[in-house]
């Protein structure tokens, strides 16, 4: 790899770069392509950004800021309207093609085998072959998606959902219009696409539509600026928040404490926001308070049973290998799990994946010993 | 002052001792009598520990540790039956004779002028001069405390409550026994004191004292060694741990984010243990829930009427003098606060304060303007 010439595009000083290169910057060479990963933001480049070995840059997907309170915050951050696009409540990947191959990056700037398992799958690889410089960026959700298992979406395993496209080398996206456009003439899945809304009517009617997501379990929007112009944000479902909280409090102790205190926060400005009715009111609290003891209460009452604490999660494989190679792949990235032998089922192989959560596990085993806080 | 002697009687090096000073140790002349006081822990002497001028020591107060589930807690902790007091919900406090007068330290070891007050008026001096070393530890609380301010206590303005003896320049305590004894001797008030329970009653016992307790909106118990060999802990009814995030929530952005977790996790616990029924369990959760909330939502929708976020609490002096030292103590200690000019009533006046709660002032108003998070 010519660090020089990378650093050159980065806007770095080799120098720099040079220092950088085992800190902030990894060198990877598995899976293949080799790859440098950006753990962390650093001058301006987004943390995931990734440079291949022709000096080809896949920067980092930047993180949308979120809106507390929808109506201040859409017409402060938009000047003529807005977009609304669902948010999908899976993980995000980048799918790019490389050497040849079509590849998927996670946030972090993994190239994650599962992920580019279904990338392949579902991504025709002719739109590559016409435009080379593609990034797709999107999210992988379904049931058998093991970073964020969701039930809500119509499939039965992980499908990947395009909601922005970029170009190797180029930080700045093609917005909404060109990349649903893009999905269509490929025949790639995108996004769901609520519509178009002027300044005045766009916090009611996005309300209308959160609550609606909501209901049905699925996370929320984000809201982007027809004209491309300005940066998106985004909104979530008091139930959306709520299943984190769920989800989170199952393993209380592997999480960090501002995951939780943010989702309570984001509770209080929706209900002052959107001025609940008493009734209403109350079962937002008892729906915030059950997500949270709820899922802690089964947490230890199971450790008293004696069963150990694990997140059970599964993945759906066309390929052996993949599973295999996913395996590594957690084990790479830190994630310590147990795999259970793959089970051949139609359309390929699912794998019980058992993620062990030491902290969770051994502090509840601690507690109903009689340990102090 | 002599630090070389200090130094020797705290078991630190001079030479340590003198590295410390202005850092870890700060010295402190007002109010009088001057002090060195412990900013933190360190070489095992508790942070809030002062050193007065003839090198008398008042240790800082231990830490009670928290029992998170009551039954394995107390079996694992006491060998042989416990104690069970009510944990009053104010500061605490240590008093003692210095130089002849009687002074109230707060836990950080700062001279607390309108505690020194309480103590003055509700402990009488012959207890001092009977015994000049003694260190009374107890709970100053009442809806005048401005601290802590609680109105489920019998008193309009603040009491002291003694809950532990100990002596200058040492650091055992006497015990809940001799404790009660001496208060009830030279009459001052203490601590409810429940009881004495086997290990195989306790848990049960005190389940049914901590829920009464809560129903009542007091804080809970501390349950202590019978003998005094080992160190006591504490247990908190559901409607405290519950009362206090309703109290900082509605200051939501001023609060640690591990104030906010402990709670939610000691409700966890207690309704494991506890085994709650379905309907105790909807209460607590909505118990819970409305308790982040609620006072959330009162403090979005006051900012969006205008009104400035701030936390009213008030005094009851007997003499002024207490009132504009005890505005003095605030500012040293780094609240921000504003006074209102002292009201006559019946046996001194009242003084309303408001402190300022910058952060969650600050934070509310820019997310009703639309900023994001």
């Amino acid at each position: 790899m010519n660090l020089r010439a990378a650093a050159e595009r980065l806007g770095l000083s080799p120098e720099r770069m040079e220092r950088m290169l085992g800190r902030v910057v990894r060198d990877s060479d598995w899976p293949t392509p080799r790859l440098l990963r950006f753990d962390k933001a650093v001058s301006g480049i987004e943390a995931g950004t990734v440079v291949f070995e022709e000096d080809e840059i896949v920067y980092g997907y930047p993180k949308i800021r979120r809106a507390m309170m929808l109506s201040p915050a859409i017409k402060r951050c938009f000047p003529d309207g807005v977009l609304v696009e669902e948010k999908m409540n899976g993980h995000n990947v980048r799918v790019a093609s490389v050497d040849g191959r079509i590849i998927a990056l996670t946030r972090g700037g993994f190239i994650c085998p599962y992920s580019t398992e279904v990338a392949n799958d579902q991504i025709p690889p002719e739109i590559f072959k016409d435009n080379p410089d593609l990034v797709l960026c999107g999210e992988m959700a379904g049931p058998k998606n093991p970073y964020v298992p969701k039930e809500v979406y119509p499939i039965e395993s992980m499908d990947f959902y395009l909601f922005d496209v970029s170009r190797k080398g180029r930080r700045d996206m093609d917005g909404s219009s060109r990349t649903h456009a893009l999905a269509e003439e490929y025949g790639i899945r995108s996004v769901p696409l609520f519509g178009k809304f002027g300044l005045d009517e766009a916090a009611g009617e996005i309300k209308e539509i959160v609550m609606d997501l909501g209901a049905r379990g699925r996370e929320g929007v984000v809201i982007k600026d027809p004209e491309n112009q300005k940066s998106p944000i985004k909104y979530t479902s008091s139930e959306s928040n709520c299943k984190d909280l769920e989800f989170a409090f199952r393993y209380y102790n592997d999480y960090g404490q501002d995951f939780f205190f943010s989702r309570v926060v984001r509770e209080g400005f929706q209900a002052a926001e959107w001025s609940d009715g008493e009734d209403e009111f109350i079962e937002r609290c008892f729906r915030l308070g059950k997500s949270m003891l709820g899922p802690m209460r089964e947490t230890v009452e199971a450790k008293i049973a004696g069963e150990p604490i694990v997140q059970e999660v599964e993945i759906m494989v066309k390929d052996l290998q993949t599973a295999a190679d996913f395996e590594e792949h957690f084990r790479r990235m830190g994630v310590r799990a147990l795999f259970d032998p793959p089970l051949s089922c139609p359309g390929g192989h699912l794998v019980k994946i058992k993620r062990l959560v030491m902290s969770t596990n051994d502090k509840t085993e601690s507690v109903i010993e009689g340990q102090l806080w």
